[in-house]
């Protein structure tokens, strides 16, 4: 099957043999999105190798006997394969098994490819009404979603969102729908006027943002976000670290002591609440949409990814 | 008075006049104790310049009218002189009022010298069966009696103290208070000696020490104690954050977001607990005494303060 490959920092087009295990269901890749961390992968993040993606809609195409139900199917994916075994499993933290693979990040094909191949535990079926081009969102939407799950009272506090990329906006929109009022708060004037089309309070930083935010998101995915977002929030306030960075960076942790600052690292979120999300229209991901390029442009895909916000590949 | 200044990273034997305002007690220091910040700051620190010293117990001899009744009461004192008036003083958390001076560290000066000055509502008087090498360590307990204030289930959880100086010795004590082991990990033989000597589980790190710790306590004074923490503490487990050093340290912070740690910043804590666990045994501070010096001997003090653990300086 066809596949993107990445070895050394360069990816190239490669034909590869059929992902996954016995036990896991093949789904034909119908849509993949380029994410942050993808890109971060390219520059050296987690030393992937091998075919990354990790947001797919697909069809199940070919399942073992026990999971038949799903043929045909049209499904997003959890992309931690779990061992489903460990204490850390069995408390329910399989995101966390310390024998895991992910989808395109860590000793699992993923799905810049034609087919891609996961557990049938892994699988949610996507309703009707969600077509291909917003399914593909779950996966980030979900991520998303996390913060509501760690930081429950989320709502009652003053937010400030930064980074105004893929995930900032789709982070934005999630927590807006627990309040009345998040601030988004980013670079870029194109993607600020977008983030103001849906409905959000959207604006460059500014001197006077210091120290004012009961809880700060950072989503820039840049190294230096964590410090930028540490000058937004409030004593004892709350920084939720979303970004993931290849390499090490200066920072200075001192004021995180003095001002007891709570850092709560996030990750992979729920997608049942990320499906109704969507359905229910609270987050709207069509504007989002920069281009869907076919696999074979891989090299123009990951360009506009560059500078765009959220771009697809359809194998 | 005689006083201790520091001034670009020299600390010189001075004549101050007395400190403090007309609304301040003024106490005439007992014995002040050098903690691992005032060795910061002569690194450079909070660009700290005047008198340092914030641990100390003393005996008031001057006051407000409206203070009287604390005239002759031997005292010890909280660091953080607030306004008393914003949103966030009003809200309780006057250590983190915007306007504050604290004792030694920022805007006001501290107890390395024969007199110190403190609003009445910091002091809390020294009940008589403590004497003063025990007393003049109520500042950094209750500073360690801050996590069971952040972390409330933190004694049906696994812990380790990282660092096996000043502060970590009492941290370790002030945790095993509230459960049945806590693990001290640290690098000096002698430390680790004086910690079993205390009754403690104390040891050098090992490799299989990885991921284990549901709660990692950073008191390592170090930079790199941060990185060491972030290496022992389990997915979804908490890092709490004492160390506050001077500069900026190459840090990578992927794996606060991938295995959702949450890193607590932690700094000044109850006096009134504190000198509860000090009356009651619980933290037994007089094996930590390194040695006293008299205040014009700071030169030593500080060099002893450097290798060893607790010195105190008697004005």
């Amino acid at each position: 099957v066809r596949a993107l490959e990445l070895r050394d920092g360069e990816l190239t087009s490669i034909l590869a043999p059929l992902p996954g295990a016995p036990d896991h269901c093949l789904i034909r890749v119908r849509l993949a999105g380029i994410c942050g961390t993808d890109l971060q992968l390219l520059s050296g993040y987690a030393d992937f190798a091998g075919v990354p993606g990790h947001e797919f809609v697909g069809t199940v195409e070919r399942t073992p006997p026990e999971a038949e139900s799903w043929l045909g199917a049209r499904v997003v994916g959890e992309i931690n394969i779990a061992c489903g075994d460990c204490a850390r499993c069995r408390s329910g933290a399989r995101s966390h098994c310390p024998s895991r693979r992910v989808l395109g990040i860590r000793g699992a094909s993923g799905a810049f490819a034609e087919y891609v191949a996961l557990p049938a535990g892994n699988l949610h079926q996507v309703p009707d009404a969600l077509d291909d081009e917003t399914a593909v969102f779950v996966e980030p939407v979900a991520a998303a979603c996390r913060i509501l799950e760690q930081v429950p009272d989320v709502g009652a506090r003053t937010v400030a969102v930064l980074g105004d990329g893929r995930l900032g906006l789709l982070i934005a929109q999630v927590l807006r729908g627990t309040r009345t009022s998040v601030t988004l708060l980013g670079r870029h004037a194109t993607k600020l006027d977008l983030a103001r089309r849906l409905g959000l309070d959207a604006r460059l930083p500014r001197p006077d943002d210091a120290g004012v935010f009961e809880v700060v998101v950072d989503a820039t995915g840049r190294p230096a976000g964590f410090t930028d977002a540490l000058r937004l929030v409030q004593p004892r306030g709350t920084l939720i670290l979303k970004s993931t960075c290849a390499g090490e960076t200066a920072l200075s942790l001192a004021q995180v002591a003095v001002d007891e600052v709570t850092i709560v690292g996030s990750r992979c979120g729920p997608f049942e609440r990320a499906l109704e999300m969507l359905s229910s229209g609270v987050v709207d991901v069509r504007p989002l949409l920069s281009g869907v390029f076919p696999l074979g442009a891989f090299d123009e895909a990951f360009a506009a990814a560059r500078g765009g916000i959220k771009v697809l590949l359809r194998p």
